[in-house]
């Protein structure tokens, strides 16, 4: 009894057996007694069509005619899931990003929310309708159609749920939950019945994908209890929140990320002001750089390395090439046959040893780790890419089983 | 040097290649000095494709759910010109119906426009910039989307002209212009330079399909100077306007509709009242009656002749025959195998002796007349399906060549 959201991707409505699969796990959540906004996702492929299309046309259309272009996917998402439920004789009605209040910058192809105006919302809610809303979009203040980037439509239903206290936001997807590792990879992968908000934002920004890291911020600062569960199976999923239960586990995942690429600066100037310069020239750029590494100072010289997103790391490598002469180093080094292997767990912080056990695991295995990163409930380490399964596996066997 | 606005259909643009193609017929008026509002249907398939995605869910969807589905349609065709017309290098901006201010009636699948606010679209072209609005579509008193109906694009285009007070209004099609017959059939066919709205008003009840219907009336209502030309071919078009220059001609156009049948109410009571009930009763289930013949009365008893489109004497015939029972006349007979072939022109009031030259031309083709119906611009004849080609043939070399 009470408000739910639930999101389904654009996996769940691809096509109409889905779409009716979604329209009966809402109409079971508003038959029990809920009030019930779903919010979804274009359908499978329509969003690589219509990009498709726009190529086709003019590779670079303004990005305000991209949005005009792909926003146009929801809204066949939504009254194809409305004209579902309408099937299963339920009152609904589908309501565009716009008509569901959803106001945000004027930055195309990745606006952020500035508010949700519940007015049409609550009235519609009012009437005992089901709401079907369009993610990943909304409205600016020219009047224009938005979208919210990547993850838009978990950020669209946290916002949703945020703005209206819903009593839960259900992310659906194709697992039944977070696990401590890849199941399909994992054998003994354990699904967690709990997890706190900044092990998610860890787990997510590792590259776990389960959801998207804007979502976990905002239902973190709006104190939106997530859960994140199957569109396939009927289960409990997982609950993710302020504060866990039980610690029984001291790690909650182990995760990887084959997406990264190292760079290496070689024989730079050991002068102060060096490591700045270069992360700044980068910055300038949008390229976030991950774990850093610096050499103790020899012979007057040093060397850098860090890591970047592999998809950026061509750039980068040209921009460090230009910085590396202009201050008379030796070269640059780029290796993309690189994995990111970390731990998450929040019951680190109150257990010594974590690192030094998952060091071992990786021994055992016999793989040698090139970069070490920790913070409090995370531990990263850089191994080669060919590695990463069986590191995973290592840490995995060692921790949780 | 003015304003001008353009419509394409479906079929314009329905690939890459053509919606290059009408980019650049735009970007060619726009050169020439003039303000251009583009207004577009849907890509080709597009609205079949998401029909069938509807059915395939729920085939007696709400008509508001339909609309929210079929609008998306306009919405992909409105940004995609839009890219090709940046591509070739011109300012431009895709609006969707409401945001081109398109208030309409609330009935979902057939809106009727009651007004365009034209704030934003003054503003757009006081930028200089060339609009591409999405035809067929507005948004009602709710705030929700609907559709204009049948040719609504036509619609949508002559309604901005109106606002706007624009110089011409120009609907591109895949034929040159209204020509005296179909151009495919009669070989001496003749591209009409100029044409009244009233004779092609009459043209397009009669299945001439060149312009629909409601476009004609509001340009007629709104003085807006309609131009019917080919978007392959670069050639001046047809002309709609009030008055016509010229009437060389007798006669502007020879048409033929298939889909008509006839019904025959068999010996009625010769009472009076007996035709306004049997008519009250097709009234009352939307049915529309076009050609009535009625027999002398005779022995008490009288028939009653009338046809109606095809697609509704099935249950024209029902009604019917329920209403002979009543009267207790002798019963219903319906024939689905006829056709409606017309004349229409202005010339015609000032003109006698059309109609007799018209049963000539049949004569000579050894073709019967089953029913005739005149007005002061039109004469049309029922006869046999079979015969339909034959008699257009006939009638053209007649009285054009």
């Amino acid at each position: 009894m009470g408000l739910i959201v639930q999101k389904f991707g654009g996996t769940s409505v691809a096509d109409a057996e889905r779409v009716m699969n979604v329209a009966r796990i809402v109409t079971d959540t508003y038959k029990q007694g809920n009030k019930v906004i779903v919010v979804v996702s274009a359908q499978g492929d329509t969003t690589d069509d219509l990009i498709e299309k726009a190529k086709e046309i003019n590779p670079s259309a303004s990005k305000r005619e991209l949005d005009m272009l792909m926003t146009a996917g929801e809204q066949i998402s939504i009254s194809l899931l409305a004209m579902a439920i309408q099937k299963l004789g339920y009152p609904v009605i589908s309501l565009l990003g716009w008509q569901a209040g959803f106001v945000t910058s004027s930055v195309y192809g990745s606006a952020r929310i500035r508010r949700i105006e519940t007015d049409r919302l609550q009235s519609e809610l009012d009437q005992n309708k089901i709401i079907v809303v369009a993610g990943f979009q909304g409205l600016n203040k020219y009047d224009d159609m938005t979208t919210l980037g990547r993850g838009g439509s978990d950020t669209s239903a946290v916002a949703i749920a945020a703005a209206l206290h819903a009593d839960r936001c259900q992310i659906f997807t194709d697992v039944e939950g977070v696990y401590t590792a890849d199941p399909r990879k994992v054998e003994n992968a354990v699904k967690l019945n709990e997890i706190t908000y900044d092990e998610m934002l860890e787990l997510a920004t590792l590259g776990a994908q389960v959801l998207n890291n804007r979502s976990v911020e905002m239902a973190k600062k709006y104190n939106v209890k997530l859960e994140v569960l199957s569109s396939l199976v009927r289960k409990p999923g997982t609950i993710v929140k302020e504060k866990v239960k039980m610690e029984k586990m001291l790690i909650s995942g182990v995760a990887k990320d084959t997406h990264v690429a190292r760079i290496s600066l070689l024989g730079l100037p050991d002068e102060p002001g060096v490591a700045f310069q270069a992360f700044s020239r980068l910055a300038s750029k949008n390229i976030n750089v991950d774990i850093i590494l610096q050499s103790i100072g020899r012979d007057g010289t040093k060397d850098i390395s860090f890591t970047v997103a592999e998809d950026c790391s061509a750039e980068a490598e040209e921009i460090m090439n230009e910085f590396v002469a202009s201050v008379g180093g030796k070269g640059v080094a780029l290796d993309n046959d690189v994995a990111k292997v970390s731990i998450v767990g929040a019951g680190m912080e109150t257990h010594a040893g974590v690192a030094a056990k998952m060091f071992e695991a990786l021994y055992g295995a016999h793989i040698n780790i090139r970069m070490i990163s920790t913070s409090e409930i995370k531990i990263s380490v850089l191994i080669n890419e060919e590695d990463a399964d069986k590191a995973v596996s290592a840490i995995h066997a060692m921790f949780i089983g």
